[in-house]
């Protein structure tokens, strides 16, 4: 996967390097940078951290983004770590359509109060979910306490609540009439706990519709990214 | 104080309504955007809301934000939430200083990195911090637990130490040679514990200096925002 873009960009974009990521698709935030790339057909080349496997740990890593995190890009030698300022970075460097991160200053605005949002909301409860689910249980062997996860369930389903009745009453997307950066990184937040064989969405038709659309957006590019997500989901179902 | 900028107002943006914002001087990020506001004399009109009071979740002020959360900007009709998303409408809107939220993009996009770990790393850690010594406190009338607070200190702790060690190291302020939306939110947000009496910036230079630095460029915009704090700062300190 890594040179698919190379070629791409050797032709498109002479003198300047093509974009490096680094990402594990695991990683609700890389997939939504790598979704990005792809359904923008930014040139790109893909260099993969297994979190997993620790290599966000290895002194070369940490020499490149001393949090340990990823994603990371490297854009002309421009380091630049979070994807929330990735993504706003690149829609505003390279030609993407304006949908994605409006000029206008309202319409931006929404963008930048929905983003705002999703890191002490959207993220920190589907991720919880998530970790209490798949990563816990794999790393401890015991199955989640009950008592715990159902309050993570219920702080989950008041930021889905807060997402139909706030965002999305009386539009498509959750700032307005087209899909924009804080629809890609709910959408792939609020997949995670797939990969427990969990559909938050399920009873909330509001948001099976929204993620629909966004699914639709992004074509090829969403299930792609979402391909290991998709094999632990049915992995996690077979057992049951 | 609500009324202050009227006349300004009137003579210099004929045609524009003063942007109105409704505070709670007690909440770290009202603080940004009043002193924002002030600094660049934005015309603007303040409206308290005061949590303490639960003023917050009044219908009236539901009706406004759903959220029932300060601040909320209205400019010319357009309500918006979440001070950072408020802090870069206006730092775009107004006629402001470049330095604070500047267009070329490397500069833009650190900027956007600090805001988005912001979220996630400053702003929880010295808020807990906050509501363990000060909050709580005051609503069971017991102290706070000492393993709870010293995890939350050790927590603020590491926060800290990266602020330095990643984001000052090598520049007086958090993305650069000049002030930045970045350094507003980061600095009031390490305030916010001075109101139990504890000073987390004194045993690290870089971090007091910075702080100092940040004063400074604010003139007195920043010690009139933190009246309320210092007041209760003096009460804390009385106590002991």
């Amino acid at each position: 996967m890594s040179n698919r873009f190379q070629e791409y960009h050797e032709s498109d974009m002479a003198g300047r390097k093509a974009v490096e990521v680094y990402l594990d698709l695991l990683s609700q935030p890389c997939r939504a940078v790598h979704i990005f790339l792809n359904h923008n057909k930014i040139p790109h080349m893909v260099k993969t951290v297994a979190l997993r496997k620790g290599e966000n740990k290895t002194p070369e890593f940490t020499k490149l983004n001393p949090m340990q995190k990823v994603p990371v890009m490297v854009d002309n030698g421009f380091v630049l770590t979070e994807s929330d300022a990735i993504l706003k970075y690149l829609a505003t460097t390279y030609k993407v359509p304006e949908h994605w991160y409006p000029q206008q200053p309202e319409r931006r605005a929404r963008v930048d109060e929905y983003t705002a949002w999703h890191h002490t909301n959207t993220r920190p409860h589907a991720a919880k979910v998530f970790i209490m689910e798949v990563l816990l249980p794999r790393m401890t062997g015991q199955p989640p306490d009950p008592a715990k996860l159902e309050r993570a369930l219920a702080e989950l389903g008041d930021t889905l609540g807060k997402l139909e009745t706030m965002f999305l009453k009386r539009q498509p997307f959750l700032c307005g009439d087209d899909i924009t950066l804080a629809d890609l990184l709910a959408a792939c937040e609020l997949m995670q706990p797939l990969a427990g064989g969990r559909d938050v969405l399920k009873d909330r038709p509001l948001l099976v519709a929204w993620k629909s659309r966004v699914r639709s957006a992004l074509k090829d590019s969403f299930d792609e990214a979402h391909g290991v997500l998709y094999r632990l989901r049915d992995k996690s179902r077979a057992k049951l």
